[in-house]
């Protein structure tokens, strides 16, 4: 579809200041500006500086004043750029059916408008709700049960009797209900421990590449709703994620670990088995999480991690040694 | 199949206290009781304060004395508790069958009873033991030998062959194979070396979800029987795992390396190439390992890796370096 | 086909120093000589304790002197044995067929001499330059462009409008183009902002199995030519490397960072969003990078990272705490 300045901001509700015939081609940021784009700024000041744009056009604070290119009037000029991203791409098409390629197991469930691509497997008794994509080579073992408005990217796989939320996302590779890591040492080996549990990922969670989040021993893993988790992560057996956490790239948590809401764990952050976090506690990069921290809005760092104060104040005194070693070189030689 | 508590023991040969007739549905923890449930206890002490739970059944030691629930005695509860767990929970069916979606090369060797599900590809002249099972979208290609009693899980990939023992389990998209990382540098680029080795896994190894062992450039990677990886480990070219260790989440071992027997690397371990570990060693998480400990029983800890006495003295001598500053300026201001 | 040593160096252009008809079967390391392999030493100083191994051969520098076993001189052993491995192991067949039971889209168009395995799912709009080959269960969405002589390996995956240069090889599970991980928080939960760039990856760049490079939120995620990745390496939106790299398992950078030419990051190294590193820059195994290092030709290490040399001087003044702690406590004794 083409898309023009008046056609775009008339179906986003939005005022503009421009000519209505100008044509959007795609989104991007303020370094690439190009005729037929879309940026945004988010506060009016960062135009005062901007080098005119032709044929461009800005989604700008209410009121902002600018006259190097058209503008788009926004109370929230990042969301309603990516509105206008949304209108601007609406990304690969979905075919709304399955394809013959696709393999099913007996009594299948799947909802209306559900697209499932090419060389997909599904295992018997699996329940998938209206509105889902599955992409090739995914794989849903039996008995999982999938709500509605998922998307699953290629080779996707999910273990059996998982369950899976609305509106969840699934990258690449993304393997869901693996068994935990549990066994017991006894007559000189490593005796496997049944996992008999499941996965239970909640609405609006998004899992990215290759991340894993294993099935639990009893009971289930459980990802609390609207947490967003980055590719390579890992999520041990039992492990419980509040909601709307963040896990970025590389994140390890052990088994049966609890986090309460709101946490945000920074990259390669890593987190041993039968610790709890409380709400909204902050974990900078790198850190290694060795102890509980019940509170809630702590910021961690370090290893083993702490308050990040502590760990800034213990950097900075370890840089000082230098300085220290010569201070009681200098007393010594006083005495 | 419908178990009771007789029906459960006389299969099992364990004693118990109970009526005979109770069902009994699932496995589970003390912390998850409900009727049909059956839990465990390693140590009598642990029944002292616990609540009766009615139609709730306790593997619990021989000698043990409670009147809370059914019991089953047994000389090893968590052993037995697991015995149970598979009884109660024999996981989805397998077919014992070749998938007509499956896609097998020339001269492929089946075992009996082999299930090989669909979407899977097996390259020529694969070898498949008995008892064997393939999950979807497994790939094997040409020559690889694979036992008996091996259970692979979805899009798992195996490269060209390469070796494997019996009752080995890959989980999801496990890569076994993949050429090794070496490049040597001239003319200004990066240029390959082939990596024309293979990857050998001895019997009752298990590899999580994700994880990575690279063939050699020459010989064989080797993983010592009855080894078990977690999720996301990296295994380099030539790295030689000796038996009965446990590698964590996100550990990676470079090229070379050598771990002896019933070593243990905690999550995130990283560990250089050339290295050399003796038996037993343990490796507390995130740690680098920078230089060869060929001694055995060894804890190591930290960056760089030392034993782990000496970086908790390290560590602690950080934490109190406040306190020294404070007593070095008091000294200078005496004089 | 069967190498004897002569026919082998005739086809090199090699000289050669023993008898003809000696067969070639493998090449190997020095320290798995057996009769057929052949295998090199950089030093011709190597030779002095080296016994005589009946049957084989090595590639020494030219002017070595050696009569333990047969000869062949080079100017460049490495690079020489190189060239042999290839001879000697040219690696498992390709049909340079498209196999039937894979999945093509409309208005792909293949180039000559393509081989594309089973259950391998190319999208709409596909170009695939000559001489590539696809294995197993690997899927290429829509629009996307691949050159030439570029080798996949199954169960890779790769995302809509991505575009891949000439001789590029991707390992197992290799995922190319999934969402950057982008969210804005508001009215209580993350929402996601679309990721609507792609990633472009220049000729040679090899990717390690289970690696993940994240497609752009507008324009492209950027990996320059030559550039190598090892396994379970994470690239977030927007990183654009250079070229020539070297990047080991289990790094991972963070979203819109900028990489110089022939910068080397060891293993586990982590690199925060929206950092500039220069040209050569060398990172040390798992090193935490947060702030931009620009100039050329650092070598870095640490948590925060910084020049090597001053965290040797850190660790080695932290190693000796104890005794600047016995010190002061004799300088507050003698007061």
């Amino acid at each position: 579809m083409d898309w023009t300045l008046g056609k775009t901001c008339a179906t986003l509700q939005l005022e503009f200041q421009g000519p209505a015939e100008l044509p959007l081609r795609r989104v991007t940021g303020l370094d690439d500006l190009a005729p037929g784009t879309v940026a945004f700024v988010n506060k009016a000041e960062a135009l005062q500086d901007l080098e005119p744009a032709a044929d461009c056009v800005l989604v700008v604070p209410e009121g902002s004043d600018y006259s190097g290119c058209a503008l788009i009037f926004s109370s929230h000029p990042l969301s309603d750029h990516v509105r206008l991203a949304r209108l601007l791409h609406p990304g690969p098409q979905v075919s709304g059916e399955i394809h013959p390629a696709a393999v099913l197991g007996s009594r299948v469930k799947i909802g209306k408008n559900v697209t499932i691509d090419a060389n997909v497997v599904i295992g018997d008794d699996v329940s998938i709700g209206n509105d889902c994509v599955i992409r090739p080579g995914s794989v849903i073992m039996e008995g999982c049960d999938i709500g509605q408005g998922c998307l699953f990217y290629p080779n996707v796989s999910i273990r059996e009797y998982c369950s899976v939320g609305n509106r969840v996302v699934l990258h690449n590779n993304v393997s869901i209900g693996a068994d935990g890591y549990g066994y017991f040492y006894r007559d000189g080996m490593h005796n496997k421990i049944p996992q008999i549990g499941t996965v239970r990922i909640d609405d609006d969670v998004e899992v990215g590449a290759s991340s894993c989040i294993d099935r639990a021993r009893f009971s289930v893993t459980h990802i609390g709703e609207g947490t967003k988790i980055d590719n390579l992560v890992q999520i041990g057996h039992n492990v419980r994620i509040g909601k709307h956490c963040i896990l970025v790239a590389g994140v390890a948590i052990a088994g049966s670990t609890v986090l309460g809401d709101g946490c945000i764990l920074a990259g390669q952050v890593g987190i041993i088995d039968h610790i709890t976090l409380g709400n909204r506690v902050r974990v900078l990069a790198k850190a290694a999480v060795l102890d509980s921290f019940p509170e809630d809005d702590l910021v961690l760092a370090g290893n083993p991690a702490r308050p990040a104060r502590l760990w800034q104040r213990m950097l900075s005194r370890t840089q000082q040694l230098d300085s220290l070693f010569k201070r009681v070189n200098a007393l010594e030689k006083q005495k």
